[in-house]
């Protein structure tokens, strides 16, 4: 690994001390951070050097999966960074921060490759990239790299504008975009999963596969980030990245031989074949949720509107559900749906591949208890696959009963997303960053959905917090003869969907 | 469950005492013996009825999954139980038998059906069948059924005249020949297993598979059973009989809607499409072995030879190899691998499904670590399924690792083979016992080994006690370019094995 200056802007904020710092002290553990290395932190605020150092041991110690518990190690990590106070609109602080980056470079004979981490808004990314570019911060003789966060963009427009100021200052290849789900190890398994087992190979066609259930559902409400919250929704924080990057790592086909070029050709393509949703095909095919007031684990919340922060009229999502089709020759006629929602009862990320059941029409009664075939890839807050099977004691009932067969790795210590991504950006290795092709598509494709909430073209449901969603997200499955896995209901929502299920079937 | 008289021929034996009087008591407390219910051990010895019951409830104390805790329950069980001396030879004591059945089934008021069940040598089968049948034991106005154990036969023909002689007195819907295996759950499972999951039925095919392996080793010698398994080998004593099955149960196609006639048509079916070995080519595929002196368990033990009741110069297999091919549409060109041995490293017997890599030749390097998908039901000492996977974690290496996901039964008190098999016997269920066509079929199927071995034309190869078998086990499997799964290799084991495989090269 080649000598870097890791340049980070934002260094007294949250993010920083929740995942950069604890991963870059983990990756210092495991020895993989490059064995020269030097880190600038910047921020608005005046530090001194040792009050940052210890700003940083504290955030190790109280976020890292690993803790401080070796002085001498922290020592050494903490011996590489320096603070340096730098307003986003100053030239002068540029030059600065740019003396400083040098004579770190001299002093422990770095090769001038730089590091740009923007952990701030991106309101800021334009300025930053332009006064990198400006103050001859990048153009040293070594190579440049320009990390960044989400949102990229605010919609398809915005982001396009965003792309050309940073483009002016970085090359594409030059660019990380970090989407963290990427960073997870079991999404970063998929592709190996899929395509190193041929068992798993022969069965992964639109001829078995009866759909695809992609579930990112979270029991928190908007907390702290209610204000940038209610300007973005459910489509833009999580579905236009997050669960779109989940739905191309796994439905792209790699061929044996791939490499990070092919895995971005892949995804581009899966996005490519996405069919389109007209804006006036929108309400048959998404389901957007609010939450209102309800219970979770036992405690009652309040409603989205009326959070802190949240304007008591806001028709802002906090849920959404879509069904969407790959119109190519794997995923043809495969419903793919994917949810995603605030204040649901459970804290999950996971996919449900279901599989066909051929015989069902003549088993010899509805009740054996035979149900699909799944495999399940879980990817938070645990990891773990599984493939649940039929199985049936034949001196008991005769009756199917359904076994999982499971996967935990009970290495409890696996690296977190940021450790991954950091690691990655270090190598230059861009496989499990968002390309800008993907980015751009991305919006594309929910720029329909964001124009038909625009309009209220798609009618606003309420849920309770606490539930699995709107009963219209059962529904829209039910439509295909579909449900939900893993869907534990609460007694509430079992009333409301029953309801509302009667109603939607007699509209039908 | 019609009422039942359980008439037990070898009421003293030591199968009576480990399995049969153990697996009664579980179904009574598991409420799944006949409601109406008697049972009359017969035996040389004289005992009374009390003693008798001594006996029976100091066995189930000592044999029993579940010990007797609840004396009451002990109690109302062996109220059930009566004894009467019988010599098999002696026609009176067939009178006394029947009159002590009729006073019991007037006694407790039961209809006459009874189950013979015949715990002894099987030299006394056909003399039995006979005095049942003369004795008028047989011709009462309700069902009869004739249980029987292990061996049937000697070898083709003695197979073939034992089933004569039983014929004139049972039908062979009345006759239930217990093959252990057949009991045991996971066996059990199979069937539901390959049949109801279409995720395994996609996969159930010569496209996929590479090759089957069927073991059943054991680590004891001959033990008490010396003057018996020296006239009998493992190719009689298990192979015929257990091995054959096993194969049945996992090869044979059942359609959706099943019953033990299809089963019983599927699995002859298995045997008739079962390449024949001829006499000449049983060398080729065959590989015979003998234990010698080694170790188990880090104690030394002797050679076979060398165990008390064996001939010094007994030429006897403990040790079985047979490569084998099932002429189908499903399993043309799979290697059916099966093995079972005595004196092995590991007591274990289970099915391995190796699955094909279509993908091998253009993978990017051999060392990758990529291995085969296995499907592997562990049968016994513990009932797992698990399938194993490659992954690979991106951030380490790179390369491939396996996973395994298993399912094992977390519920520890499952039913013993007997009282599955006993139940089914109450029922009439003849879906988990050995047919007489299945039984001849397999007597067929080894007699050109059996002659083969008499004649000698196959040699005879000794292990080390402790191991996995001679050499040329291995290089049975490494023609094809498979080894045995599973088998962690003794020291001796892998210098001994690189020698003879590389003479086994020169030799090609």
């Amino acid at each position: 690994m080649e000598s870097t200056t890791f340049v980070l802007f934002g260094a007294t904020g949250d993010l920083a001390k929740r995942k950069i710092y604890p991963a870059l002290y983990n990756l210092f553990v495991d020895q993989k951070l490059p064995p020269s290395f030097s880190l600038i932190g910047l921020g608005r605020r005046e530090l001194t050097d040792e009050s940052f150092r210890a700003n940083v041991e504290q955030s190790i110690d109280m976020f890292s999966r690993r803790k401080a518990k070796n002085p001498e190690l922290m020592e050494n990590f903490l011996r590489k960074f320096r603070y340096s106070v730098l307003n986003i609109d100053r030239k002068e602080d540029y030059q600065k921060l740019l003396r400083l980056i040098e004579h770190r470079e001299e002093e422990l004979r770095l090769s001038p490759n730089r590091m740009f981490y923007l952990s701030v808004g991106p309101e800021f990314f334009g300025t930053i990239a332009d006064n990198i570019e400006e103050s001859g911060l990048g153009s040293a003789n070594g190579w440049k790299r320009l990390v960044i966060e989400k949102p990229f963009g605010h919609d398809l427009q915005s982001a396009r504008d965003l792309n050309q100021k940073l483009s002016k200052a970085f090359a594409e290849h030059e660019i990380f975009r970090i989407d963290h789900y990427l960073g997870k190890p079991m999404v970063q398994k998929l592709e190996a999963l899929l395509q190193s087992n041929p068992v798993l190979r022969a069965i992964w066609a639109n001829d078995y596969i009866a759909n695809v259930q992609i579930t990112a559902n979270e029991t928190v409400g908007v907390e702290e980030r209610a204000g940038y919250y209610d300007h973005t929704g459910a489509l833009r924080d999580m579905f236009q990245n997050h669960m779109l990057q989940l739905l191309m790592m796994l439905t792209m086909h790699l061929p044996n031989k791939s490499n990070s070029e092919m895995v971005r050709f892949k995804k581009k393509m899966v996005l490519e074949n996405l069919e389109t949703l007209q804006k006036q095909d929108v309400s048959a095919n998404v389901i957007r949720g609010q939450y209102k007031a309800g219970t979770i684990a036992g405690k009652p919340v309040v409603g989205y509107t009326s959070e802190p922060g949240i304007a008591s009229s806001s028709l802002n999502e906090t849920f959404i559900t879509a069904r969407m089709q790959i119109d190519d020759f794997f995923w043809r006629g495969v419903p793919i749906y994917i949810r995603t929602g605030k204040r649901m009862q459970e804290k999950s990320t996971r996919i449900v591949i279901e599989f066909k059941e051929p015989f069902k029409k003549v088993s010899q009664a509805n009740d054996d208890g035979q149900v699909p075939n799944l495999l399940v890839f879980e990817i938070s807050p645990n990891e773990r696959i599984s493939l649940q099977l039929n199985t049936r004691d034949p001196q008991h009932s005769g009756k199917f009963k359904p076994i999982q067969i499971d996967f935990h790795d009970s290495h409890e210590d696996v690296p977190e997303a940021y450790e991954n991504l950091i690691y990655d950006a270090f190598q230059g290795d861009p496989t499990f960053f968002a390309h800008w092709d993907e980015v751009e598509l991305a919006w594309s494709w929910v720029h329909p959905i964001l124009e038909a909430f625009q309009e209220n073209l798609v009618p606003l449901h309420l849920y309770a917090a606490g539930t699995n969603g709107p009963a219209e997200s059962d529904a829209l499955l039910a439509e295909n003869g579909h449900h939900w896995w893993f869907d534990s209901k609460t007694q509430q929502e079992i009333e409301v969907n029953e309801e509302e299920l009667y109603v939607h079937q007699l509209n039908k």
